[in-house]
């Protein structure tokens, strides 16, 4: 019998949250985002370029770049269950993706002290880095879990 | 007869220039986005938060939030008719949006010099400040109308 | 008699927590700046190009550029009186400063909602902008003259 | 004999270029910054917190905190020797620090495609955290080490 690892009752804790944040969470279904994996503190996410993602120049619009990558930034700061918002964020964008790519947003927590954190999160197609994202975040009152439960009655 | 003020031209391109980015903006009208206004380096457009469009606590999704402003800065940094990319933005989010509610985001231009110029967008429900934007523009190649009449062939 | 205006009461604060700030804030002093005028939420300051505040290329260090908006922002957000820090803050820089060139930087209150703020400062040599500054703010505990009195003891 | 590393020609001429530049970098000199290491793409910078980077609550003011991390931040942009400014930076205050405390700040290259690259740098006093800072490099026309001998002269 193996003895579980040291952190696993946190790994749990974060998936049962991605879970129950999924399960509501409008806006990325339809976007077609999947939140691929999370570990406490980390995220990642893909989402491909639709048709109506794109812009008039046949390349996916930077919001919903950046909507991939503030996804991702949420729910790796809302891995420990505590409510946990975005106060400000960041993007350079350094190359385009085009329709029908699938981009993948990796993040991972930078610093977390008090109530504020900083995450980075990556967004590539393949080994090609489309943009870097820095987001702020800020935990306000109650835990993920039990709101979702109460927005939901 | 009245003598066209001296900014006519300049004005008829912005709103041409607009009308053809809008003609092929997928992801814009997929948004539900409307583009109320533009003139020389300035644009406003408005988008309704749609249930499609919150978050599992039923505030609008802040990557969305930051589509409508990215469109706004992107209609007024191409006001010229010269292609303009946005090399990278920052938002501060103040204050949530819930379902329902229109947010209206006003780009104005606040330096533009070489290829680079930067834009301010503010967004807002009423008086309500929901988030302040800042997007660096970068001008490529190209004129808009000339790219978007290549990219339609 | 004249009756005061309204804000006279802000405006005095104002005056008086920026004088108090001023006496102790050896790090502005030693880069040369000086608070030329404060008003409730809004700062001018200025600073000269010295010798040793430029690069191998005569121009000014873009640090210093940012330690005298970032002096700005400071004694904007604190003419309150009451403790406020800078959390984070952006800056683009447009045009090089140099040697012997006077820096003026001007801070204006975009939002003020709860314990965070937004401000944008303007650096310009003449009518020349040389950087655009935001700058987000998060009061603390505590009372801008009375920590000052603290401290000195 | 051992044969030289692969990377040994491009190492030299990070530390040949770091030279070059520091001999003529006053505002880096004034501040007291030492450049402890180079490596292409990277850069180590100390500071001391001097009295007279302090402000009126001792703590050390937040635009030196930048200048460190802005000459980390140059002298690892400009590691090739093709002349390299900063276009835009964005600093995330977490921790204050405190006269006589030395700061270390580490940058490395993010990305770098054509002109601009990304760089992050990490600044500590030991294992805490002081500052997160992202800047956006833009490359100029021009080498470092002519640009140099050009403005000696």
């Amino acid at each position: 019998m193996t003895k579980p690892r040291p952190d696993s009752a946190a790994q749990a804790l974060a998936e049962a949250t991605a879970r129950a944040m999924w399960a509501r969470d409008r806006a990325a279904q339809a976007l077609g985002i999947e939140i691929v994996r999370v570990a406490p503190g980390r995220a990642l996410a893909t989402m491909m370029v639709r048709r109506d993602m794109v812009n008039g120049l046949a390349i996916c619009h930077g919001g919903l770049i950046f909507s991939l990558a503030d996804t991702a930034f949420a729910y790796a700061c809302n891995t420990y269950n505590r409510n946990t918002v975005a106060a400000a964020c960041h993007i350079d964008f350094l190359n385009p993706a085009k329709e029908g790519e699938t981009l993948a947003a990796a993040a991972v927590e930078r610093a977390l002290s008090g109530r504020t954190g900083v995450y980075d999160v990556t967004v590539r197609v393949g080994r090609r880095t489309i943009a870097l994202f820095r987001g702020k975040s800020y935990r306000i009152a109650g835990e993920v879990m039990a709101s979702l439960e109460e927005a939901a009655r």
